[in-house]
């Protein structure tokens, strides 16, 4: 074990972690912008735009993966998009595709988010998302975080919860997958990490129910600064 | 090409098909009676129930699919239940998951399926379900229609839309899958089906908008005795 392994607890028991992975969308980064531009384009109905929207996105994201058809997360989020303004009944200019898909490359980090990142000396620190390369490298850049590595699943093709993408991080980041921490606030994401066998942190911002998958995260809290505790 | 070959109309073109292979739940079993259930035990809010568990249900199934983690219907089924009613905050007994488990043994067909069926003479029909064994027997055993294959997903521990799933109809049938139709009024299913090479009848019942995952259906129709126009 590295002597820098940061002591973080999981649960009653602290658990020396030698990296911590991180999920982006609706993890460090605040989708909350992509909404708002919903609503300037489609007044009262963003929410039910949003929702759709973001349930498309995943739901092909996973049905692409099972039928061995990847497209980048830009093409699958267009698609997403275009498929909710239809079955809303909402019109998709080009002009309001592109607006709103500029917004996903300039997120902001939630507030605790770059101070909690500053605090996590002696362990080293990743994004893998879903996101293609297209869209994370503006993201990152604007963010101002300092990270050791951004993967994207685009180097295997395939979606989470495939295993396939979280073996992506010890390769990248050389250190053991039982050194690991994962830290999403998609509860399913958490839950295909820790099927993998990562140590996984669930922040459940939105303060829902546990998905029932076969799998527990190791430890459950609210907010990013609170894995720290 | 067998001489019995049926004559079914894709678009404009006929198209000689020996097998026509059914999606089970929404296709040709019709799901109301287990909402219908669903406004007994938790009046008012069966629209939400049901819609929260349908989605959940196959979201369960993709994610474990993709995790690995295969486990049957039957058992995602109620996971997705359980989930759905913590979400909802209704209150669910076992007594009550049974009941609700129940119905989906003694689905009624939708009203046009057993002549439909009946009329369809000189190609092989067989059923292609997600169902588990210990759902889709008491199912078949009692609408009384006559098929010549049950195929469930089980066998391959994995779920729809995974190519090795439809892999299982034309090696059960002994009928090359360029000859298969496929009938699912579940869009995404249809294009899983379409990905992996058969004909494909979408059954779109609701008037959907269809998905976007770069395949399209050969034909779409609204009720099942269309396909024979």
């Amino acid at each position: 074990m590295s002597p820098d392994a940061l002591p973080l607890r999981l649960e009653a028991l602290p658990l020396r972690l030698e990296a911590l992975v991180f999920d982006a969308y609706g993890t460090l980064f605040d989708v909350h912008s992509v909404m708002r531009r919903c609503e300037a384009f489609f007044p009262g109905r963003h929410v039910a735009l949003s929702q759709l929207w973001r349930s498309k996105q995943l739901e092909y994201t996973w049905l692409r993966s099972l039928m061995r058809r990847y497209a980048p997360f830009s093409t699958v989020t267009r698609e997403a998009l275009a498929h909710a303004c239809e079955a809303l009944r909402l019109e998709l200019t080009v002009e309001r595709m592109e607006a709103l898909m500029a917004e996903y490359n300039m997120l902001s980090t939630f507030p605790e988010v770059p101070k909690a990142l500053g605090s996590l000396g002696g362990v080293k620190k990743a994004i893998l998302s879903n996101g293609s390369p297209d869209m994370l490298e503006p993201l990152v850049a604007h963010s101002g975080l300092e990270l050791d590595a951004v993967i994207s699943v685009d180097e295997v093709k395939v979606f989470k919860p495939a295993p396939q993408v979280y073996e992506l991080a010890p390769k990248k980041l050389g250190v053991a997958k039982e050194k690991i921490g994962f830290v999403s606030s998609n509860c399913w994401d958490a839950l295909g990490a820790k099927s993998f066998g990562f140590a996984v942190f669930w922040i459940n911002r939105a303060r829902a129910p546990l998905e029932r998958l076969g799998f527990t995260p190791d430890r459950v809290v609210e907010r990013l600064d609170e894995i720290l505790l």
